[in-house]
């Protein structure tokens, strides 16, 4: 009951602050935050649309074109200026056949596995070998070469689901670099419990890199019920081999993974814009990005995203012209290298921008808001505290780190706010062929909306002594 | 509160009638029901074991005969006496490859599919077609021939989960017999919405069944989030069209399932027992069936039941040698037309079985105890009521149905008792790759054998005057 007469007490003092906020605008119109609150929902309408029209889409692919041209018409008919794509080309990867079987000692299973991205191919006709079980990515560091060579190395890790989403950094090694570190150790193949939360056979795919130099092997991921069961075999055998004093028996896979390179193909950004009333003031960008990976049809990740910011914009447009333009990025090719966000960098770097926004955590409620602001900025920074409180909102202690898409961006100096999204379904999702419409949450999206939506009108009309 | 109240009061009665049972043991040793509650827990051990060892293993398939040696060392092991396979002879069906996308009028995307038992092949280059839409078994059933002929069926359902399963008759129609009536009015292919109640996207199989003389079509099933994307396409196909006052655009599928019929392949019945005392007594049959679709471990299906009446049938016999010989049927091929249930009765049927019963319905709690008893055993009923009342069971005002392994026998007259299990979560894992050992609790698996248990022990010693 505390948290509801505190969210009693500051809307009023919210709702005080969006009236003066929303001034610019003509009296009588409802205010953005008031659009964002009632009425059409344009974050679930682009959600649904680009989820079932186009569906996956992975960048460079055929089905990231269909996603950009999209794009281009519903911006358009949404009435955003400058609408316009902005291409690049890009080393790219696509997913073949893959299948994984334990093989031995115990009846053959199938398993559930993706191929990691960049994962070199078994051939047609795939590899058998011998499973190295390490307990975490630090245990196969810590481990010989001579435990290694030759086998086909098993990474687990206990990463447990999280608000913050912490967990994925650390756990996460396994996937971003494990088959990097197996393969100069001289592993035939790595494979990996799926960096994921859930208990479903679905596998979590995403990127890995190999080290210039090192020849890459094949990668892939399997499902959590999958390690599992692979785990319990790997104890068996251990187990047995302890009981009889004996070598254990082998825990054999078979392991068959086709995907190919494509060289350089094309990608692209697209771009949409809210004109300010003041061509001298810097931008707002907001960003999100429109590939995904191909398992699923990236609603969470990150179609809700595009939604979202896209909502906000439409609603600080419709309730009145802001001072400064709002641009909106929708980034090509994020999944895969950020190679969107490096573009739009190489493009743009150079221009001044006011602050950067990124939606790319899913579609649950917005949490938590934190400030990488010039000290110009304090008020600023305290009435967009103010603004989002009544919706659940509390202020964070740490600096904001800003999204992938606008990271180079921020890296270089431009200020950042984060509206941190509730995480702990996220990994339960993320890159899975789960990540489909039915896990967005209506109401939790419209929440994001309206926490957006009461920043973006605050940052579309701050001052440049506030932001310069 | 008033439930703790009411158990509490109910242990007091039960653990009297209790002691009463467990009389025929030698006093200090504890009963079964103390054995079940405490110590070893032999239904997890089988439960984990057979999915961990073996994993899948469809009726009639070298895994299948790998889950009989299985389980005939394991009762072995136990200490059961008698243990021998029945093999018998049947028609088995297994799947092939698989693919499913939709391929217009919007972007390619593949989705989910499993075939159902008994459909057709496609070849294998597959087959397109124009898909027609029914939101439910009943609306194939009453459309014109002509509305059918020559398209891909699509079956919509609305089952919800719930505690007692309810709907799966219902909504079941769509598989048991959807691509049967979608035959005969013409169709090429049927493919439903999966007979679950998940969201994830694992398609359920299960058999379909198709009339003498009617030529098989392929038949398969959709997950859920895949069947929730093909009905938002339609609908945009439906109303595009109407919106243009033209015929929709025809929604388009391309289909790829290559099952194989094997003919005539070995399956069998694993018959375990603890003999009586009284060689003249009618046994007490308890069941579960050893085999499992091939997608998932058929941990939930049926791998607990079988650990269930194995756990309890051991704790009875580890407390003292019952007056009734207990006979352990863990039937094989259920899944596929209820074989090894067939195959038992026309061995077994002219025996007299004092009553049976069957765990068949996952290893969630066991909630309410239904009867189909003669009238002579109205104490015993009453006894064992009391007996389950502390774990939670009530006593459920239908007549018991007994399992599909024993079916035979109670449509031939043998008693029945039914220990009905929670099957909220029954239908998000049934027949799927998610019917995985994480999904068993073991606390749950447990109050299932301590309540089978408290059943089994006062049915193995009951008098012939109650069951004859």
């Amino acid at each position: 009951m505390k948290n509801i007469r505190r969210t009693v007490r500051f809307a009023g003092i919210a709702a005080l602050l969006l009236t003066t906020v929303a001034s610019t605008a003509s009296p009588p119109s409802p205010s953005a935050v008031e659009l964002a609150q009632k009425g059409d929902d344009p974050a679930w309408a682009i959600t649904e649309g680009l989820t079932t029209e186009v569906g996956p889409r992975q960048a460079a692919t055929d089905a990231e074109a269909a996603a950009r041209r999209w794009a281009l018409t519903r911006l358009t008919q949404m009435g955003f200026q400058n609408v316009r794509e902005e291409p690049f080309m890009m080393q790219t990867w696509v997913r073949g056949d893959e299948e994984a079987s334990l093989i031995g000692p115990f009846q053959p299973q199938k398993l559930h596995i993706a191929a990691l991205g960049n994962s070199a191919s078994t051939g047609t006709k795939g590899i058998d070998g011998d499973i190295v079980y390490f307990a975490s990515y630090d245990a196969l560091v810590a481990a010989p070469d001579a435990a290694v060579k030759g086998k086909i190395v098993f990474i687990d890790h206990q990463m447990k689901a999280a608000q913050d989403g912490s967990g994925y950094g650390q756990y996460g090694r396994a996937r971003f670099t494990g088959p990097n570190v197996a393969a100069k150790k001289g592993a035939i193949a790595t494979v990996i419990r799926s960096i994921g939360t859930d208990n479903h056979r679905v596998p979590h795919t995403g990127g890995t890199n190999f080290d210039a130099g090192v020849k890459p092997i094949p990668a892939g991921a399997l499902s959590n019920p999958d390690a599992d069961q692979l785990v319990r075999q790997w104890q068996r055998t251990q187990a047995t081999g302890a009981a009889s004093g004996a070598n254990p028996a082998p825990l054999r896979m078979k392991l068959l993974l086709t995907p190919r390179n494509l060289g350089q193909q094309r990608s692209g950004n697209v771009i949409a814009e809210v004109s300010g009333s003041d061509p001298a003031a810097s931008p707002v960008i907001i960003a999100c990005h429109l590939d995904s990976w191909d398992l699923g049809t990236g609603a969470i990740d990150d179609a809700a995203g595009c939604g979202i910011i896209t909502a906000a914009a439409k609603h600080v447009m419709t309730a009145g012209q802001p001072r400064r333009t709002i641009r909106l990025l929708w980034a090509g090719a994020e999944e895969v290298g950020v190679f969107g966000g490096k573009a739009y960098f190489d493009a743009h770097g150079k221009e001044k921008h006011a602050v950067a926004m990124e939606s790319d955590f899913g579609a649950d409620r917005v949490w938590r808001v934190d400030f990488k602001l010039p000290d110009s900025a304090k008020a600023l920074s305290d009435r967009i505290a103010l603004a989002v409180a009544p919706f659940g909102v509390t202020r964070g202690a740490h600096p904001a780190g800003g999204g992938a898409d606008v990271g180079a961006l921020i890296e270089a100096g431009t200020p950042a706010i984060d509206l941190q999204q509730d995480g702990t379904r996220y990994f339960d999702l993320h890159h899975t062929p789960d990540d489909t419409l039915d896990k967005v949450d209506p109401v939790q999206l419209r929440q994001n909306v309206v926490a957006w939506t009461a920043t973006l009108a605050i940052l579309a009309n701050s001052s440049d002594a506030e932001l310069p």
